[in-house]
């Protein structure tokens, strides 16, 4: 019988380049909402890094005893399940309904290429933005729905004349950011007036 | 005389908005390495956000001791010089050597848009990387070269053939990467000597 060589450390760095690989494909995942500049829309791997540096730029605006960098690890995480279930336009109910199921799938799936303890951690920052039960979550979520809003506010309306959106809608959103930081909730809840006030966003 | 009311808070929030809406523009960078599908070349926002999940998935091949959420955050910044400055071709020494005072001229403007002690934090952590002095530095420095070279080993040489870079000049960075981590250098020298024996990268 042949001598079975087991390169433990070995697997584990396959595993680790192979979901290095996998989540290269985040790249070409494509979002509703459009760079600032109007060029073309955002794929999720950019929003995900516009958002971690969001954490880092307006940290002071989360609650005190926040641990910010959980913060950034949960926003480059966060959307990591489109690469499977594809990108959710948060103002359909019907779209947001379906997607749950196909994100769980895809958590299983992803984080699933990496070693056992490595997955389960990752995935467990995944879960814990979705439940927002956390302030760290609660703020990540706060800047994720920041960050449409400082985009389309900026862009005559960007989506929300496309998606005819309303003000009313768009205030649900601003809810969430209220939630997680006040500050800049109010922020939000202005250039939501402001956007209506200039005629890029309905009543 | 009227009174001046001065804001201070509402300064500082106004001084994160206007960074948040220019950071923006570093999705709009597009660097000479391709996507690992080859579909299209990689934007630089996008190369940050895989970088900096490079470091928490590759954590365990830094140092002991190594603070990786420093590093998460010095690769989330690291390439925001090249807003003003371009992405530098690394195989091309004039190149390499003009762009030091572009990125220097970048980043008293681009960080300077922050309030100052911000501004003064993203800055060090950004001279801090370009320095590699520190063992994040260096972790972070062979993560921003380990990437292209996966993904070049992926893609039959991907910009190697494309533009002439020989066996020896990528060994050159691989050494920046055993720097870092020596793991990675490791198994990056596979993946070039593989190339190599495939014909995708000339000796």
């Amino acid at each position: 019988m042949s001598r079975v060589t087991i390169a433990p450390e070995e697997d584990r760095l396959n595993a680790q380049i192979a979901f290095a690989v996998e989540i290269d494909k985040l790249k070409r995942i494509i979002r509703r909402n459009h760079l600032i500049d109007g060029s073309r829309r955002e794929n999720t791997a950019e929003h995900s890094w516009h958002v971690g540096m969001l954490a880092m730029v307006f940290g002071e605006h989360a609650p005190p005893e926040t641990d910010l960098q959980r913060v950034v690890a949960m926003l480059l995480v966060h959307d990591l399940v489109e690469i499977d279930a594809g990108d959710t336009f948060i103002y359909d109910p019907v779209e947001v309904a379906a997607q749950a199921e196909a994100e769980r799938a895809a958590a299983d799936r992803i984080f699933g290429l990496l070693p056992d303890d490595q997955g389960k951690w990752m995935r467990e920052l995944w879960e814990e933005f979705e439940a927002r039960k956390t302030p760290e979550a609660r703020f990540a979520k706060a800047l994720d729905r920041f960050a449409p809003i400082l985009a389309n506010h900026l862009t005559e309306g960007g989506t929300w004349p496309l998606f005819k959106v309303k003000a009313s809608q768009v205030k649900e959103k601003v809810r969430l950011i209220q939630e997680g930081s006040p500050s800049l909730g109010a922020y939000a809840l202005r250039l939501v007036e402001l956007s209506v006030a200039r005629g890029h966003l309905a009543e």
